[in-house]
């Protein structure tokens, strides 16, 4: 148990670099190509050194909440003021005055750190705010994500990152100008029972991976939410929760696929309206051969990812819980249980990029990877409505 | 637990009902509308009553094997032997006559009883063989299904029917002109686990079902096994056990595929030769819109059924072990275990179709039924290497 837990400890301070290893920055080569190239599967890379690394105690970066529904609500907030070790919670931005006003008694946010979409640019001159985090429905990501780095802070922008990858060039490009940072607000890869999956699949525990299922669902709600809005939501399903299958097909295999083919269903036309999807399935076919198989619903719930591998398979069910996420592995025949701390996700990608940007580290999460899921699901839904497989081979 | 136990056995009682209306003879009109069509969730249909008789105490019919390869030897025989009610073993065709004299002396087989391929046809005249079991690798299975049946035998026949629809036409008809039965060996048609998924698709316990996902895959071994060659297997994985996730897939939908897309893969292109897929991945759309995603392998293990409902899922897994299968639902966020008693699966499907000969019924797993995978399994191929989905409309 004290090695298990040693080994937990590393494991969430290694992340990073095993995810860099294999998805973003530099590792993106490596991640093309397949799993068994050795930069993809000897754990940490070079930067794993850094990782150990931590910001100067005591020392917090200020976060600006733009969005104050019920994610803010409910899971961001609450880890800001009570959970993340480098951050704490310096602006709110909101199109409801009352309701800021309300948080910012409740969260000891000075009146200065209020704004609205209007004078969102004011923020440019309040020193307490570091960090803006977008938390807003995904068509305004791109405009507050380019607001905020030209107001001069770095963006922690929700999932999905925009509503077209032309928006992601500009959100990338806006933030490369303004010399700030910017990332994706993917929780999973802080989250240990994942990283599990992920280090089994780059070590070869129980052999190559073959297959992968993923499936990410859940029967949505008020059928008048902004998620079933295409002019707001950009998508259904797949943009809000199946990007979590996609994801897992990606770190999983550690790899970018070379095509995908999809298909799509509306069973409620009156809730699920055309460009807003209700189910979709996809595949994916990676380049070393790995095939995954990925569910996304607002109709029923969906909640596994699991990796198949020569000699068992491993999974994490559920998997996309903000807490209660179980890990198993069947290895010959022998079913074993994770056995990882909780943590809280947000306050963990939001310490991770607090010391990313007191460190000047890359971010396991940059704009490019949600680039990249962007592209992908815009070719998903390509391959939906046209019947076809479609190719991703380069661009 | 009583009333528990007494549904098992009307259960297992009215499964020929319960899949009679979703899938098979007159219930196919059934199975071709959305499952909300009322023949198709009712439960027992009209011939559900005839279900309870059963054959007259102490008659046995006598069952002939085609093939005394391992799933004869480990499994069929043995059922056989001790485990069927209404059946007997009494003949053996092998082209091996030693094995088939061993094999008459262990269960008892009369000298009599012995056959090789060539002259199986004497069987015509050997009248304690009432059916055969084509156990022989796929190709042959149209052959000695046709000799049999011009023999004056019933024949059950092994999964998959045939390697071609065509095949699977010519069985049919020779079946219905020498005016004997034809039933396809899917066991799982009377495994428990998998009826009671079956009935609360039907039943809509948890509401609608929107998607299922089923996997079905081994890694196999020996790479001189006839199942790699495309010659004997007709095809690789999926006709062998993703055939299995195909049936789940229609069994729990209780309705015919609208269209597929596919994509398969090959990590190990020495084992797996073209025309031999080593894994494939496959989508489904029922006219109800109802998906259902896929997977077959033979480089790893894949064993799960699972159906999402609105209010929950429900699923079995593993799902299609000779022994051991486990069914459970997730209703409302309580997890729930199926509780059903085990039955030897060839035991079961061979005393129903002994049922179904000496009472006149329709068999749950006709021809037709067999028929259907393969004109589906074909449009699986196709539509992985063309890139395309592939309309099944009608034909």
């Amino acid at each position: 148990m004290t090695e298990r837990r040693r080994f937990v400890k590393e494991l969430v301070g290694m992340g990073a670099a095993v995810w860099a290893a294999s998805m973003g920055g530099e590792g993106r080569a490596a991640a093309q190509a397949p799993a068994s190239a050795p930069g993809a599967s000897r754990g940490p890379a070079p930067s794993g050194k850094a990782a150990s690394s931590t910001p100067p105690p005591g020392k917090k970066l200020g976060y600006a909440l733009v969005g104050l529904g019920s994610l803010s609500q409910n899971q961001i907030a609450p880890a800001l003021a009570a959970k993340t070790k480098h951050c704490k919670l310096t602006g709110l931005v909101s199109g409801h005055p009352e309701k800021a006003r309300e948080w910012a008694k409740k969260y000891g946010v000075p009146e200065t750190g209020i704004y609205d979409y209007q004078n969102f640019d004011q923020i440019k001159n309040n020193p307490d705010i570091d960090v803006v985090y977008v938390v807003l429905p995904n068509s305004m990501h791109a405009e507050f994500t380019i607001r905020a780095a030209q107001a001069g802070k770095h963006v922690l922008c929700e999932k999905p990152m925009a509503i077209s990858v032309k928006e992601c060039d500009a959100m990338i490009s806006a933030c490369r100008q303004a010399g700030r940072k910017l990332a994706i607000a993917y929780r999973l890869h802080f989250e240990p029972n994942n990283l599990e999956l992920v280090r089994m699949a780059r070590e070869k525990t129980l052999g190559s991976v073959k297959v992968i299922e993923a499936g990410a669902g859940f029967p949505i709600g008020d059928p008048k939410q902004w998620r079933l809005d295409k002019a707001l939501a950009g998508g259904g399903s797949l943009m809000d929760i199946g990007i979590y299958a996609l994801q897992a097909a990606r770190y999983i295999s550690g790899e970018e696929p070379v095509s995908v083919s999809a298909v799509s269903t509306t069973t409620d036309p009156v809730k699920f309206k055309p460009g807003v999807d209700e189910s979709v399935l996809f595949t994916l076919k990676f380049p070393s051969g790995i095939i995954a198989s990925c569910a996304s619903s607002y109709a029923t719930g969906l909640n596994r990812f699991r990796a198949s591998a020569e000699r068992g398979w491993f999974e994490v069910q559920p998997a996309l819980n903000y807490v209660g996420i179980k890990g198993r592995k069947m290895d010959q025949g022998k079913l074993v249980d994770f056995d990882f701390p909780a943590i809280d996700h947000f306050a963990a990608e939001m310490d991770d990029f607090a010391d990313c940007i007191l460190n000047g580290k890359e971010t396991r999460v940059p704009g490019e990877e949600g680039r990249r899921d962007l592209r992908i699901m815009t070719a998903i839904y390509e391959a939906a409505a046209s019947g076809r497989t479609v190719s991703l081979a380069k661009g």
